[in-house]
């Protein structure tokens, strides 16, 4: 099949190198720490992020860029999505100029309000028909676990799209190809912050009618924001949209639920962070994609709601309120 | 405010009995079984079907239609779905000519294919600016909690739509306005039987992406039967679609899902309603949906399984096989 370096150890880069393992793929990953790789390569478990679950024997792992990228057909970009710009800059010519692109992360970068594929592009050079985008309902731990598990494949070109899911269906991960790479990671992106959302309102004890409302006004606030971006608005109906989103909200393995439940029981961002060793990424991209929907005019009340929380602006309880406790209006305006 | 007639007195019907309640109205409710008529009247508590919850005292229960809908400006309809034309018929001239309907019913009759507002309009002869469907994200316990819930009031006449808004709307409860009947019927509908595939997927031990894809490919169908039907695809986006399925597929509250979680362990239908003491609408539905689709010439996969499954033709496995195990292909057809 293809010759893939999978670029981040964290707990979707390792769960998505197994499933290409497991399609049959020679899968190298690349992590920032030495001694991570090392124990990825010597006993096939990633302790920190997949721990448990044993890898495929033919995945190997160095903290050396230039080897995992040398040959590489596909590189499959799985950092945090603000470190993206200096890690491909650090790994500069190493990244084979032919290379399709498959970007995991999802984010939208602070500064800049560049999408993760058009970080790639600007620092690559590569053109849309190189840049692809996997996003769907994919809890890492779950995919790792080889449940059956369906998502998305977005490609410009169809051509890459077709050829990409080939490369990574594997007998439980049921990929599906769509165009449409804004929608995709539009969908991705707020999914985290919408999460997060729901989280609190977990936190702070409210019920499933209350998550389902947060989650349904969270969709149409993204929809509105991708129909501004020029995204298919089906997208958002479907397995990377709705799909990823009501995975997200649904399971106490998110990261961004459950940092969103930390900081409804009334811990502070930075103590929540501290005992998850890790911020989640929604507490990032909200003001990233906050900035971006204000630069195209878009209402989006629970981005601006989550923006505050994180800033310390607003409490839990005043989050909650934004979000349900409104006047009575017409459902669509 | 208004003199109001609630005809049911199962968990929904006394939870919205609540909601009026406590927004000012003068309450009645109607209850087939007099012990339990009478439960409610002189304990302000629905011992069969909201256990602990303290109803507002201005309730009044009787088994007697004519004393309950006597000069009763709004009717509400909550019985089971495929018992309103006999209800209907029994209750006679007993109804008042000029009050408005509020159907609670998620279903269509089996036999004649019929929604809920339209069995209503054949047997009242009321126009559609007197029939109005509340649906949402709204599971009854929650609600008769308290807890902060939205919700969509739909008629075809906006004004009637805003008056029920106003006559509904409590501190708790907040009611959105759509003139989209059919949308929200069919939203509240089918998310009964895909609320019962998600049980099935869940007692086989299936977990949150699998969830996901099976919510998410349901919403889609249930767009297919809509578009067909006429119903505005916005509908199915917002709180009495996707709103309600979600709620309806997260919650172990969900009389549906449970049912269909018993299925998926193994028990047969016969046993897993001796054990809930009664069948989920979603087993009933199913079929009545199946032949609505087939009339319209949509393939709606997940309902064709659950009929399956409820039939005994194919076994929990298989439904969920049918479901995520098929061939690649783009996500929209």
């Amino acid at each position: 099949m293809a010759s893939i370096a999978v670029m981040g150890a964290g707990s979707w880069g390792t769960a998505f190198a197994l499933v290409l393992a497991d399609a049959g793929n020679e899968v190298r990953i690349w992590g920032r720490r030495t001694e991570l790789c090392e124990a990825i390569s010597s006993t096939h478990e990633n302790p920190d992020y997949l721990p448990g679950i044993v890898l495929p024997e033919v995945i190997t792992a160095s903290s050396d860029a230039a080897e995992v990228l040398a040959g590489a057909e596909v590189v499959v970009l799985a950092v945090p999505s603000q470190q993206l710009r200096s890690n491909l800059t650090d790994w500069g010519s190493h990244v084979p100029g032919d290379a399709v692109f498959v970007s995991l992360m999802k984010g939208v970068e602070l500064g800049t309000h560049l999408r993760m594929s058009e970080v790639i592009a600007e620092l690559t050079g590569a053109g849309p028909e190189r840049i692809a985008v996997v996003s769907g309902p994919n809890l890492a731990r779950e995919i790792a676990m080889r449940e059956p598990a369906a998502s998305v494949v977005a490609c410009a070109d169809e051509e890459t799209a077709l050829r990409l899911q080939s490369i990574c269906h594997s007998a439980a991960f049921r990929p599906y190809t769509n165009t449409d790479v804004v929608g995709c990671e539009l969908g991705g992106t707020t999914k985290n912050i919408i999460g997060l959302a729901v989280g609190v309102a977990v936190g702070l004890g409210f019920g499933d009618n209350a998550k389902a409302s947060i989650i349904t006004r969270g969709l149409a606030e993204t929809g509105r924001l991708g129909a501004a971006l020029g995204a298919d608005p089906m997208t958002f109906a479907g397995l990377a949209g709705l799909g990823d989103l009501v995975a997200t909200c649904s399971s106490p393995l998110s990261r961004n639920r459950s940092f969103g439940e930390k900081l409804g029981q009334g811990l502070t961002v930075d103590e929540a962070a501290a005992q998850m060793r890790q911020v989640a990424e929604g507490v990032k991209s909200c003001t990233s994609v906050k900035e971006l929907a204000a630069i195209h005019g878009i209402e989006m009340p629970i981005v601006d709601a989550v923006d505050a929380l994180v800033q310390g602006v607003i409490t839990p309880t005043e989050l909650v309120k934004a979000m349900i406790a409104r006047q009575t209006q017409p459902e669509v305006r």
